[in-house]
């Protein structure tokens, strides 16, 4: 892996986190899409996941947001955290709904970033999601010998 | 029930909203508290909650509080939903601990509401949380025979 | 003014808002750009607008973005007030800094709206704010008689 | 002062924070009162400070709940400065409405802290606020000498 390949750089980060990301896989979630920045996740809504309203539990959209926001957020190598979540739900989401969350970076200062993530469902806006990350000390490259 | 004993209808609303809340069930959590405007929930961190950091996923953190959140601001009888939330994470939930979410309403307004929860494990604060609620119309005492 | 016609129809709104905003105009905001969706608005940080810390004072970055999101919410017609606006504050501003706000749409669903507004100074950030709208009912448009 | 008087700290720190204060001031906003982690300013709301819909500018009644938050957040002696902060407007203010900001602490964690502050007018809720704040080293109480 070349440290100086965003993209593989990416890669290697998003499959060091997944590797040992039990939630997200519990959830069903896949990975559709990583790069440099951004992140794109997927779940589909399950019976188990409905609340007393019959609708998708908030807790669960928000879940594949973050892991969205998560993945976009370690992409380029150090470590980083949620400080902050903000989520705005504008629809329901059904059991049965495939739930695409895209992650994009909005903007990084020193150890800080900001992700907007859009949770969608076949184009339609199912929740808006903001997360502030913080740079937490040691990267997911550590200990990854340099290339020849 | 006594629609007029605001502590009747909290405990009859949460009970109606538990029946169906298969997301809440599912995720281990349960309701130490309700009152008007007000519930206590909890649930363990297992390791299939757990994160690429080895912590609990903050999708986790979050759906606990929405959940508390939820059954607070459907305690007096008109359904609401969430319409927008926010979670600062304080510090890490990790596999054993038990998360304890308490929701309490800052202010009512129309249709609109805003509670806070607050999420400790043994005292210490985990996560806090802002949820804005609306109502959307229909009561969960809808169609319950008025007391003789 | 042709209704039919978009850009009119923001530089209209704009215009009639314009006229009555006391306080973007006392602050000393001026409107550099406004389209459907989007506004940008700038203004100069004075040393009355400095803080206990010799910085710009967050409330009025707040006020330059949250004018900035008002004028691009209400560039449809529509008249919409702001429900809940949060700000990430990433670097101070100065006396002497012209601050640019650019607003733009995210999500318009219903009577709700979402806008993200980037405040920069020479190009870096100083603030990202999200503002979420709600149509009040009337518009910038009534009274205005239908063109010929 | 005895800096071991956390009362008496409080004071010492919102006089040393207001004598820099311009923004504040020529908003014309008192501090009612102020102890260790809370504070209480009031501004009244003037025909200058209205925008394009004949009510207060959300940027001012911002303004007043930033300014009570920061006194609180630095009421204990370390300086600390907004991260990010969350406004929601549940009523208008009117051009003379003498509105109040209560700040109280939530939490505090290492560097970080959260505060919320209602606003209201003759009782009646106007904004509910929740700021983040972190210390950026240094205090208020630097260079002052010690008791006797």
């Amino acid at each position: 892996m070349d440290p100086n390949d965003a993209q593989a750089v990416a890669e290697f980060c998003a499959a060091a986190m997944w590797a040992d990301d039990h939630a997200s896989r519990t959830l069903g979630m896949t990975i559709d899409r990583i790069a440099p920045g951004t992140a794109e996740l997927s779940m589909t809504v399950t019976p188990a996941m409905t609340n007393g309203h019959g609708t998708a539990h908030g807790g669960y959209i928000f879940a594949l947001a973050d892991s969205a926001f998560a993945f976009a957020c370690n992409s380029r190598g150090p470590r980083a955290v949620a400080a902050q979540c903000q989520v705005a739900y504008l629809r329901p989401g059904r059991p049965g709904d495939r739930l695409v969350a895209t992650a994009v970076e909005v903007v990084r200062e020193g150890r800080s970033s900001i992700y907007d993530v859009h949770v969608r469902c076949e184009g339609a806006v199912v929740a808006e999601f903001r997360g502030h990350a913080r740079q937490i000390g040691g990267s997911w490259l550590d200990g990854v010998p340099a290339p020849d």
